[in-house]
């Protein structure tokens, strides 16, 4: 019997407040409005942002909230005015909205739409509502995708369509870490064949961009960590050397500056230390080099960088999902996965059953895990 | 009488150390080696990187020198081994060499080649010695080029030939910081035809800059300086809107980015001044903005920057004379000027005599002067 126009009662994972674990719920979910779509969550991965609304480190943020944006499903129902999106397609919802009518969207190299939640944290739908209630209370969104939860609803500009091949519980973790290691390498950067790079930073963000780095044909590439363990699985995925700075009896950075003939052509900051930063800044080639800052440093830091780093030629940049405008370009990662153009296996280290939740944030506080994608519901 | 092969005598200004004017003085400018070029100077302008070995601003720098490194003069001799310059050509002393077979010079986009004397300071041939001698004493050059006398030698990879029709008293503002402000915009930034820039401080370099963005066809060029007097020439040069922050309730950056829906497409610092190089950071725009620091600030000041101005997808970057390989740029900008794609007039404020340097210096630091040209010699 089809649930399309009704309520949905399901179970999703409730952050209440900062400093409680997730409680998995019954809640309702509410049919979708106009260019809006129902999701049947099938898989969701575990990924360090989730974290700070759970720890109370946004400042704005509105509980209680269903969180997880690293998740993919299949359409259950659209609301009126959808008609890319029909019920039964495989999706992605999308943590990076791509609106295409703001400023952002029109422009060709940027991909933080006015629609992105992230920084607001309003945790609404476009039209100031919620369609989760639990208990009574209006429950808001995340990162307008919200995937902790049998069911969400998301805006028709927060889903991208996949291939009805895709494996969900993979898939799902191209909607965030994956690609915002992988895009930071092959597009924000732009890797270019026969060129060395240095990922600071083995996790599941760095294991990607050295993926990425690989993919785009790099010569060599430096993993740097102070946690030996990864060096394996950096080296399986593409690393050709790997360093632990405790190890260097110099500035991890002129280590790498002897290593590289000068400097690397290209460096990846997937920490989000302002020290490692600057390293990572310094450890590129003075007159060529590119650093591309991944990783989210606590909200009052700053990275003291002298300019005449800069004035000799490097460039800094940033970006979120590797600067990728997430609806167009995840559907095109999917397939590229598909093709065997790269794999995420080694990515996921853990899986466990929905009402597991809890367990899986405590392997990623205790640093056992890279991805664990929890299966919410069978197909 | 042809002077080739032997020691010419003749005037130069000498800087004996820090802290007192140059002197003007007769020279011994020995012979080119081989490889290298004998230059009659015609024409220098004075640059304000000329006055920190004046103010003892290089730790590391060797007195005594001959400064200048703004000029443009003809070939009166070359050393064994040049065979693409000959004597009678019009030539810019380079104080960015391009030695062909650095790392640097064969990668694409770089122009610090390891032959580059700034920040080194060495101040002689790469042979180690020197072809200028005054009163018995070995005199330094400056950045490969010395121009601050009637004839200087450099080598030939520090020598770009240019159009026998340019007018050496404009062509010399092409070999720094015409170059530096304009291929900043043109080459570093590459601004877009239809985008809106933002130029922060209006001297020669800053207003270099204005030409570049107005010649690639920026749609509107806001110029930022606390000197309105500078005002109405960045506005005959193509800003189209001009503001003094002291004027301004909010921070400059809140400023621009209310006129320009959110923030500028580039930035340009031309002060050296930290606190303007974070506002020119802040004034691009959050998704898509490239701010380029082209300013040089004090050499133990840093800028301290919240990486979630980068994370958000802006670029920052940093160049010399504009990033540009300038053994082959140079000529193609002097071509360009010949073609009008662009005037040096309003950038020439004042012209002396060779023996007046002193005064030039007086009006540059006084802050009456953009350039000031002095005629070394008759062509």
């Amino acid at each position: 019997m089809s649930t399309a126009g009704k309520v949905i009662k399901c179970r999703a994972a409730i952050c209440w407040g900062a400093h409680q674990p997730l409680k998995v719920e019954e809640i309702e979910v509410a049919p979708p409005k106009a260019n809006e779509i129902r999701i049947k969550i099938i898989s969701t991965a575990i990924c360090h942002t989730d974290t700070l609304p759970m720890e109370g480190m946004l400042a704005t943020y509105n509980y209680p909230s269903i969180l997880g944006h690293e998740g993919a499903g299949i359409v259950e129902s659209v609301g009126p005015g959808v008609t890319l999106i029909h019920p039964g397609d495989k999706v992605i919802p999308l943590c990076f909205p791509v609106c295409g009518v703001c400023r952002v969207c029109k422009h060709p190299d940027a991909n933080t739409c006015d629609r992105v939640d992230g920084g607001k944290y309003i945790g609404l739908m476009e039209d100031g509502t919620s369609r989760f209630t639990c208990k009574g209370k209006l429950i808001h969104n995340f990162l307008t995708s919200s995937t902790f939860t049998e069911f969400t609803v998301v805006a028709e500009n927060a889903c991208a369509k996949i291939d009805s091949a895709a494996p969900l519980n993979r898939a799902c973790l191209i909607g965030c870490g994956f690609t915002t290691g992988y895009g930071s390498a092959t597009h924000t950067a732009n890797v270019k064949p026969g060129t060395t790079c240095v990922v600071y930073g083995l996790g599941g963000v760095g294991l990607s961009a050295v993926i990425g780095c690989r993919v785009n044909g790099a010569a060599r590439i430096i993993g740097v960590d102070i946690n030996k363990e990864k060096f394996v699985k950096a080296k399986k995925l593409g690393a050709t050397d790997c360093i632990d700075p405790n190890d260097c009896k110099k500035p991890i950075h002129e280590v790498i500056a002897e290593m590289t003939d000068g400097g690397a052509d290209y460096s990846f900051e997937c920490i989000g230390n302002v020290d490692t930063m600057l390293s990572a800044i310094k450890c590129s080639h003075y007159a060529f080099g590119v650093c591309v800052i991944i990783g989210v440093a606590a909200s009052d830091a700053k990275v003291s960088i002298d300019p005449m780093l800069l004035l000799t030629g490097r460039t800094v940049k940033g970006a979120f999902i590797g600067g990728l405008k997430c609806k167009t370009a995840i559907p095109l990662l999917v397939l590229d996965y598909l093709k065997n153009k790269f794999s995420m296996e080694e990515l996921v280290t853990h899986t466990m059953p929905f009402e597991k939740i809890n367990d899986g944030f405590k392997l990623l506080h205790e640093g056992k895990s890279i991805r664990t994608v929890l299966d919410v519901q069978k197909e």
